[in-house]
Order: C-alpha cells, then structure tokens, then sequence
C-alpha cells in the first residue's frame, strides 16, 4: 500500500459495492414475496418497480465509480468522501421510493442527479487545472 | 494528485461517464416522446430498440474501463486516449444507428469490438512485458 | 508503469474483462440459435436463462472490480488474484448450470458470493488497519 492511498475514499467504494449487494438482494426478497422465479422478470407492478429500481442503480453504479475516482483524485479525497456517502443515501431514498410507487422514485433520483453534477463539476475542475498545469505551465 | 496521474486518461473516462449519462438520458427523452411510464420498458419498437441500445452501451461500459485503464497504465496513455475517443463515437454511431433500425446499429458495433479488441492486445503487450520484466528478469 | 504496478491484478482484470465478452458473446450465439432478433429479449425458456444468467453477470461485474481493486490494494495482490480466479470459474459454473435450467445456476451463484464475501472481509480488514494507522496511530 502506498503511503498516499486514499483510504477513506476506499472505505467508501467497498461500502457502496456493499450497498449495490445489499439491493440486489432486496430483488431476490421481492421475487420471493411475490413468488417470481428466475429468469421471470416480470410480475405484480411492485415486483417490477423493485426490478427496475435496481436495474437502474446498476446502470448508473460504474458512472458513479468514475465520478468518484476522478473526484478524489484530481480535486478532494475528502469532497469524494462525502458525495459518495450523499449518493448512496439518494440511492437508498430513490429505491424505497420506487418500491412504493412510480412518482414516489423523483425525489431520491434528483438527489442522485444532484450528487453525480456535483462530483463531475469538482472532477472537471481538478482535471482541467492540472492539465493547464503539466501542459500549458499554467498555475491557477 | 501524484506528478505522473494520468490527466488525459482522466479527462476521458469523465467525458466518457458523461456520455453515458446522456445516452440514459436519451432513453428518458424516447420515454417521453412514446408515453411509456416507468417501470415498463415494452412499447413501439423505435422504444425498444432505443432502451436495448442503451442496456448494451451499459453492459460494455465496465469492461471499457478495465480495457482503457490497463492499456493506459501498462501500455501507453495516449494509446487509451485516443481508443477512449474512438469508442464513444462508435457507441453514438451504435446508438443513433440502432434507434432507427436494428440493422444500422451494425457498423458502430463491429467499431466499439474492432477498438475493445485493439485496448485489449496493447494492454496485454504492456502486461506481458511488464510480467516478464519483474518475476523473469527477462527485458524486451 | 509505476515499479510497484500490481502486473498480476491487471492480468486478472484483463481476463475478467474478455470473460465478460466472451459471456456476452454466448447471449449473441443463443439469439442465433433460437432465432431472437434485437432488441427482443425474450423466447424460449433456454433464451431466456441465457440472457438472465448474462444480466447477472454484467449486475455484478462492476461490484467485483471494487472488491478485487481494494482486496488487492489495501490486503493483499496474491490474494486479489486468487479470488478473482475463483471468481471467474465460479461466473462460468453458474452460467453454463443457467443455460441448462433455473436450478442448476445456483452452486456457481452460491461459490461466486462466497468469493465475493472473502474479497470483502480482506478489504476490510486491509481498509481498516490502514485508517487506524494513519488517522489514529494505531499499528496493529
């Protein structure tokens, strides 16, 4: 381990990797509750809300990874640190919302949108600022 | 931020995290133009065929990454950067195509595999050389 | 290429990532078989088990990379490459048990979540000594 590794940052991921486990698991409760055996995925509208609510986790997980990374790296382990705990509360709100009903999934997937702008703004920031930096030698 | 991260890389996986966010984005949009409420993801085929093209931009979108990240740090980063920039044309030549038809999804696909291909040989060159170089003590 | 560049985590990484295309492949081979044209995602029973058992794979593709990155990072490499071996036997077993029948998927599902568990546990374990060395002083 590199003395500079970003250990909080790390922290954060395996527990967001963890979170991603623990909701696709709520997808296995809901096929059991409703009995919806695989690969069957489609069923009562609450079975489907559950599956769509995780899909959609899955689809935005790894952009959520690169905001993250880049985030911590170019601008502020610490700035990462908490987007990460943010998005993971949004995702959380998000799911359960979806669960109960359609409308009841906006306001944890704007707070997810929120979060995810947010990082990509620091990232963006920090990478530009080092690019003028080691190519331009440019020192904002 | 180490002196040697790599910036351009870095620049690239944010763009291309970007770009997924638009072509999820897009599905919204064709949502909204077809009247197809979540959770479902039936509907006219020009829908289907444009959440299909979405899913499969997803499903490659982590193997991307492992290919851009271990061509960039084992073989060369400018190397990553330009197949990272060749990809997402592909995969918006993939995604305008399949939106139209099934078929014209083909040329920007046979794109994104000939460009994962050539990530994948580089990075497995840069692999093997550094393998050979470490635990066999043998230089190419 | 740093001198400390974990080589054999990139090697297993790179696998994992054509495993992955070869698995996505198999989807392609079965619309062949069973004559499923895009973007239709259902058919016959055995379609649809292969097409499930590569939805999974894909769900949980992004969740393993988090687990082999920290297990390797802040535990051990030699042990990250194990797991992530173990891991790609298990994601074989599992899809070639699902394409046969529903049931069958389920001792590769149940080997890939234990190697899962272990990778999580080391990271953890190598996360959390990290934090109390560095923040707290405490050298364990």
């Amino acid at each position: 381990m590199a003395p500079d590794s970003p250990l909080l940052l790390a922290a954060v991921i395996l527990v967001s990797a963890l979170h991603m486990g623990y909701l696709a698991r709520r997808v296995g409760w809901s096929r059991m509750a409703h009995k919806i055996l695989p690969p069957a995925v489609t069923g009562p509208p609450e079975f489907e809300r559950t599956f769509r609510a995780h899909q959609n986790c899955v689809e935005f997980y790894p952009m959520f990874l690169v905001l993250l990374w880049t985030c911590s790296t170019f601008f502020s382990e610490l700035a990462a640190v908490v987007g990460g705990l943010v998005y993971m509360v949004a995702r959380q709100m998000y799911f359960n919302g979806y669960v109960k009903s359609t409308k009841k999934r906006l306001p944890g997937f704007y707070l997810t949108l929120a979060v995810m702008l947010t990082l990509a703004l620091l990232a963006l920031t920090g990478i530009l600022r080092g690019i003028l930096h080691k190519y331009f030698h440019i020192h904002l």
